[in-house]
């Protein structure tokens, strides 16, 4: 992995197949409109799974299976569906998402345990059973490795784009490769949709070495535009090494397991983009970068309560440079600031520095630096040497329309 | 006071004044239009004062200066202007503050220390003092205990109506009156525009017993509209015994107190109220307890998330009882919930109980709960007996157009 190829798949490519991994769609009717809305993805017998799940105390029933399955023995197929989120049904939504599993289970003679359910869409409505079981054999009929896209275009809700990457590295004569699929179009918590992100690599991987990664690049990514324990019921992240290589981890020198970290990484950062740039309704990314902090809890802190103000939020949607919302917003802060130690750029744009607003700075400047469809907002709070990121995207009105208007 | 009467002033009546108490409103230009952006009150030189200022750290200059002048002396005049929060500015803020109160001690030959200045307006930009100071001679000339409704209109920014209450009560053979003007047309926090409010009695009260009846009423009131330490950088409440009165405090009974502290209450709550009803572009008021909590503290933190979730604002903007928002929003609870024993309710409806939707709800009883200007929304945690009540408002489009638009 020395000379390390990195291929990324953009406009009018494809998902690259990872080797191992067979997927399918198919569209079970599950909502009025004739499209995908059911996923499965196949894994082969060797295949090693990591899973980051929602901390919601009211996680789905489909949540609820997949983490009991998981410690019960190896998965062999993940099933996907749009449209419902099997949540807060109680018994009800257990013994559906318990069925799906057997079902599938019986069609391709695994274990129960090995099946695990994913679901995303509305709360309260139950799955549709019979249109959703109808549908099972299929699925496991048109199983292929090149499904990826088909696979994220039927775990879509609100999303307006399949969301995908994929890397490939030359490691040892051999080509590994990570694909990941990803649905989600909410806002930054506490607003965020149910996120769903599934991400394979043909490496030979051992568990915990692969639950490590993942822990890794959540907290970089997906991690970054939610937060732990501030999730939706259905929000479930899957790193899947099939173990299809002959490559392992194990093998791999300190320099080449940071190349595929990297590619990895470049993976997370690009689904978790996806998804912020996609937002319900938002028109810009706000990248808010807080740093010269004290420590890393202090700086993800402030990154947040910036991400989340909705002042703000309405002030980037129209491109105007309002720092004035953002100096109340740092001032909220649940830490000492030394304020006049505090910078706020807008871009690279210096607005604010010594308690005061810059003298040189002009509103026009503030103007042109918003006027980018990717707005950076950088606070450099003069007391360290920590620093977070945060992204989020700015509050429409088309926001509030989707979401006024998302059952009827 | 045994028998006390309460009246009401309601549309078409005007506040009661405060005896002891004179007001004035005049138009600075301080903004393009032609209407009245400063106001003036004064207050006898016997006067007490008790005081909640925001903790906001970057607290305006006016609340720099105010806080400071309140350490030095008795206050006699409270300046407040609208249009210029001056905030944001540093030095030059702090001096322009000082430089106002100055001007106004010299007109009236009082200490600088007994002026206390109020702003709120755009952060960032310096008061335009010549047309200020020019004003000031002016407002000394028309005071008035007639002027309290002119004296809201004057603070009012974002808002779209003048906001005050009055209570009067029969107390041994004299008459004790509450008149309180407040401005703030902000959502809840994190959104919380400036809010100041100014009420007063003519009952004589001492400091300490006027600061702790300050507490008590803010935290059942404004606090449970904006929180403490998420304020904006200008907010104030003063709270005002100008001890005009021959009663005083210490002479009242159990019961007496009791009714005066009610009848405070009553001002209190109104003028909370009527900032959230008259939220930027809110088109329902939400009333949200969460009661059986097993202490006060988890009551109001979960009253808070529910509070802040913009998918709950905009779901109750559309009169969609979406049950399944306000689940992933409970579920994000910082603490451990007993999931069976949560019940949810839409006003008097049971949508929610023992981990499932109740069998008996159905999706009109919901939207008819909500179909209301009022709406109610309810959380019974099941594990004790402390509660907590938070008032917002819905999120429209309004609320963006109006927050996108705000400066241009």
């Amino acid at each position: 992995m020395a000379a390390s190829k990195h291929r990324r798949n953009k406009v009018g490519e494809h998902p690259l197949p990872v080797a191992g991994i067979e997927l399918a769609a198919a569209a079970a009717q599950l909502r009025d409109k004739d499209r995908e809305d059911l996923a499965l993805i196949a894994l082969p017998a060797q295949a090693v799974v990591a899973t980051v799940l929602t901390q919601n105390q009211f996680a789905a029933a489909p949540v609820q299976v997949t983490r009991k399955h998981l410690a019960q023995g190896a998965p062999r197929y993940l099933l996907i569906n749009s449209a419902y989120a099997n949540a807060g049904l109680g018994e009800k939504g257990i013994n559906d998402a318990l069925q799906c599993c057997a079902e599938l289970a019986a069609l391709t003679s695994v274990p129960v345990e090995a099946v695990l359910p994913f679901s995303t869409g509305i709360i309260g409505q139950p799955l549709p059973m019979d249109k959703l079981v109808a549908c099972l054999p299929q699925l496991v009929q048109t199983l292929s490795p090149q499904a990826w896209l088909a696979a994220a275009q039927a775990m879509m809700t609100t999303d307006t784009v399949p969301k995908w990457e994929s890397e490939s590295l030359a490691c040892r004569g051999q080509t590994i490769t990570i694909t990941g699929i990803a649905k989600g179009a909410g806002m930054i918590c506490p607003n965020l949709a149910t996120m769903l992100a599934f991400i394979a690599t043909d490496l030979c991987v051992d568990q915990q070495t692969l639950q490590g990664l993942l822990k890794t690049e959540c907290d970089a990514s997906f991690n970054a535009i939610s937060v732990d324990g501030d999730t939706s019921t259905n929000d479930a992240v899957v790193l899947i090494a099939s173990g299809a290589s002959i490559c392992t981890w194990d093998q791999l020198d300190r320099n080449e397991k940071e190349q595929f970290q990297a590619a990895l990484q470049r993976v997370f950062s690009s689904l978790s983009r996806a998804i912020v740039r996609d937002a319900e309704g938002g028109k810009h990314t706000i990248q808010i970068d807080v740093d010269a902090a004290s420590d890393t809890r202090c700086a993800e802190t402030l990154a947040r309560i910036l991400a989340h103000s909705p002042l703000i939020k309405t002030a980037m949607s129209a491109g105007d440079p309002n720092w004035g919302r953002v100096l109340a917003a740092i001032g909220r802060a649940p830490f000492k600031l030394d304020t006049n130690q505090l910078r706020i750029y807008f871009g690279e744009v210096l607005v604010f520095e010594k308690g005061a607003v810059h003298p040189n700075y002009r509103e026009e400047d503030g103007v042109r630096a918003l006027s980018g469809h990717e707005i950076y907002l950088r606070v450099s709070l003069g007391s360290g040497s920590a620093s977070a990121r945060v992204l989020t995207s700015d509050l429409t009105t088309e926001y509030v329309e989707i979401n006024a208007n998302y059952r009827s």
